[in-house]
């Protein structure tokens, strides 16, 4: 139940941007965008199908071993708690067409009070994390299984029930903005591995084998300057050219405050390239819509960008994702 | 993702029970049922209203404190987790008359696996989370908010978004069964002090201020024996006569396999006496028809009743519920 | 299976329309506004309480008798039939918030087509008809039910079931844009009596006791053109001071392309004075949201504004409306 | 609005039945099951594709001209109205293992009524009318459309939006348990070209091209006696012998109480031969689940079994049914 201090702490990143000239410097030296033949040969180079077993269904979170949760738990020092959800998103929005839809069910004529809700989990508005079955490519799922198995009575392999004991390991904070020194991250803009390891560098740590990495590019903070905008249209995130990053790190789940892919993907003739490639050839869990200025905040209070991470789905049969609330624990 | 050892092991429980003999001396020497005026006195001298403020809105969740959560990671020693929900039950029964709907929005023929589910969290199906507005008595909630905070589009007090940043803790383990050397307790059987003490003897361990009490019927085994049937007609669960023992205790969250009230409750005019003094007068959070027959294993497994355990709510703004799996950290 | 006429016959009716100057001279001698003290008066004056009986839950239906049923039915000379419903709204736009969920529970891989859908019926999007109960005014309903009828379990009085039998009786179109020779009306222009008698008297017909009169504004035409926007924003629809004459007709029930009240409404202080008075006063079903262009079509092609309608409700006990899809027959 | 006469009037069809001797003496002399084999030759000999053209999209109801619309105007005598659906099926049942979800948006604490509602239209419970795309055959939907056209985001094909216009025609009930003397047919109790001309015949009325056939087998009161059960276990229906007579006499729609097949079906290998050959082979539309009771006892009281009928679907693009309240006036 902690976590309260407002968002005026973060007022402390926004002072230490230097100035605009910075960012413009840094986008004119981006690394240029891949082509598709290059995130096909990712397809063969990152690959992690049979490197757990043939009828593995957890993928990357398999680097999450007993003695990296153990580990996790000794980050606890302060005894303080946050949560990376935003509240589910019941209102129309440029960014939410289908909201989810809360109604109650007993009231004060029924003596109790009850509530019932309804939603279609994936999307650009809920905090959630995929299921491995919710990318295929070429007409083929994580690890080989054919896409025949996935039907409308759900999906019959890599359904989000194989996590219901629930992911817990050490979490790490890159908080892009704050590596950039602005506010957040523009519709659209790209990160690349020297942000990361620029976030890495500023926060003493490195990512390592079974970490859950929280991924920030100040997407909700943007939206309240920038307005609500179909997501289509740009959302800031990854560039494809991190994907390899990723593998060698052993990042065991990826969450973001937008859906980790940079949009537009600027690789042409691949819509998403983070979710394709890591969630069809690495077996990578994401976690997309996470609510990570609450984290951002304490990472600064705390003076540190790594601590105990627990993600609990829901057990949802057949299911592609689920909503979920990852709760951090300093 | 441990937790994987088959039930098999409960079978060690199962052998120690001495015999049907032992269970009837225990039920014919079963303290007196309570009356309506004794639940009336509870609401009086268990009351937590106005202890943490008069606009409190977390009741007991107060007796976690950062000091509770830093030691509950202390606990971790194996890196075992185990979650403790069901699954969403998608199919109707005797005892889920409205089952939860689970749809696919996207499949092979759109290149992507979606979903979509609804769902009327409470009930006697679905494992959840109470919000503290769930319960009212004679037009009034927790901390004396009025009932009329409760209307059609929600309720204005004491909502499940007030949970957002989880519930961190020691929990604890009282597996009523094995207490009592049976398999299960009987549908409708009441579970008193002495049962819950004798699970804490045998566990070696007292429970204290801030703790989540795990409270083990051994329902979904009785439903697999007896069969489904409306909750309303037998539901083993606390008797009433525990609520003081609640209180003194400091338990900060409760949760069971069925809906920690034993129906029929035992109480003339109390359909559900613990629900309402729990939530209403204490200010104490109930989750609901939890699967803890994966932790008893673990419980046996690990020789030890308590362990770290996180419970991450859904942020369902004006909620009175959430669907929870909680994650039990050993 | 007719009606397959294209819109462009409704061209005939644009070049018609003489100039934007008649519509300038007519806006200005519009009558003035009500007041709420006028409405209120309407709430004495227009009363069908009681009329038909202490127990009534049809009100202005009871003007539909049997003879006007058969009358209705002698109508019939061409068989064309047409629809007067939109397609369920399950795009979100500014006019429609909370889209209607459409959804597969069956396709290819499991060997037949099934589908889900789900809608919140009243708002600005959904072809309706609202049942009695959907409107209070001080605290009570139609008839003089008392509100606390109305509970979070549904109506337990005057629900949509009420119409079980359907409704069959004379359909009258009232084309405001043709009468006043133009395209459409703009958001928020109101009509007044004159134009209702305009109409009547170009299609040669009177609005009398039983009949359904439909209310063309043209609003679907207009949002092709201005583009969607929140309806509180602006709707053509009726003036208040139409409401008499809604009475003295016995206008049976009143259908819309938008929702027959003008929005805004022109009445200090009352939101949608057409429906409180209308439903609550005088127990007159309305049907809103329809789609009244292709009955426009068929109305000029067949050289008449009268004809055979029937609407036929969804039975759901409780309800405050139901989905409706109007067929005139000509 | 009419039709309130009590179920009572059938009570004069009971006493009319002779003796359970007669009935054992029709199924005895029952015509055998038809063989998968000579279902499969109904897919040659009864077919309808492109008897309407390559693009039709619906098949027999182009048997519905518009003479004959004026006809079945002509049959208006008495303006009795009778609906034919139930109410929507809000109770889970053994036959409603998925039941309709019924909520209110707004009671008093908003200042007015709404509601949403939610439901899978197919199955055993709800009055619903089936579009053509609803069942297919070896890959293939009526008039040879692919199955490819049937995605998880609808029916590209054949969806209920063709209906928009609704049905209008001359209906005719035939109602077996009258005809046979008996209070219902048994669950499992075929029906057979016998009994529907025995039918007729006691209605001095003879089907025509283009009616609209409403079968009654009495399930609601079999249900009311014999209780609630899986539909599998038993519907009375057609025997799979009727489709000839059904495509002989050009019926345009056939609506049934129960599913029109006769459950379990009497042919091995075929689940539901009416389904198969009436939708794919004949562009038949079904409806089934209605409610005929209220239609009987008006055709005992009115002396007669035809009536002028209007079906008003609702309008889901790419839907696969829309539940429907079918009207017949008199």
């Amino acid at each position: 139940m902690s976590g309260g201090t407002t968002r005026r702490s973060l007022d402390v990143a926004r002072h230490r941007r230097e100035d605009a000239a910075r960012r413009e410097c840094e986008m004119t030296t981006s690394p240029p965008p891949l082509s598709k033949r290059e995130i096909d040969g990712f397809r063969q180079s990152l690959s992690n199908w049979g490197r757990w077993g043939d009828r593995d269904q957890l993928g990357t979170l398999n680097h999450i071993t007993a003695d990296k949760r153990i580990a996790s738990a000794r980050l606890v020092r302060s005894g303080r708690t946050v949560g990376c959800a935003r509240s589910l998103a019941t209102q129309a929005a440029a960014d939410n067409p289908q909201p989810a839809v809360h109604l109650m069910v007993a009231t004060a004529s029924e003596g109790w009070a009850g509530d019932y809700f309804a939603l279609a989990t994936h999307g650009f508005a809920t905090s959630h994390i995929d299921a491995l079955c919710h990318i295929f490519h070429e007409g083929t799922l994580y690890n080989g299984y054919p896409i025949e198995r996935v039907t409308a009575h759900g999906a019959l392999e890599l359904g989000i029930q194989e996590l219901r004991h629930g992911i817990v390991s050490r979490g790490i904070l890159l908080d892009i903005p704050r590596a950039r020194r602005v506010d957040f991250l523009e519709p659209g803009e790209p990160i690349f591995i020297a942000d990361l390891e620029r976030a890495e560098s500023d926060g003493s740590v490195r990512v390592e084998p079974g970490d859950v990495v929280m991924l920030r590019t100040g997407r909700w903070r943007a939206r309240e300057v920038r307005g609500p905008r179909p997501a289509g249209e740009g959302l800031a995130g990854l560039d494809a050219s991190c994907l390899p990053w990723l593998h060698q790190r052993g990042v065991a789940a990826l969450g973001c405050d937008g859906v980790s892919d940079v949009l537009p993907s600027r690789v042409a003739d691949e819509l998403l390239p983070i979710h394709s490639v890591a969630i069809v050839t690495m077996g990578l869990h994401l976690l997309d819509n996470l609510q990570l200025d609450d984290l951002a905040v304490a990472c600064l209070e705390e003076g540190r960008i790594e601590f105990h991470v627990a993600i609990a789905p829901l057990i949802l049969q057949h299911g592609t994702a689920s909503p979920a609330n990852p709760i951090a624990l300093f």
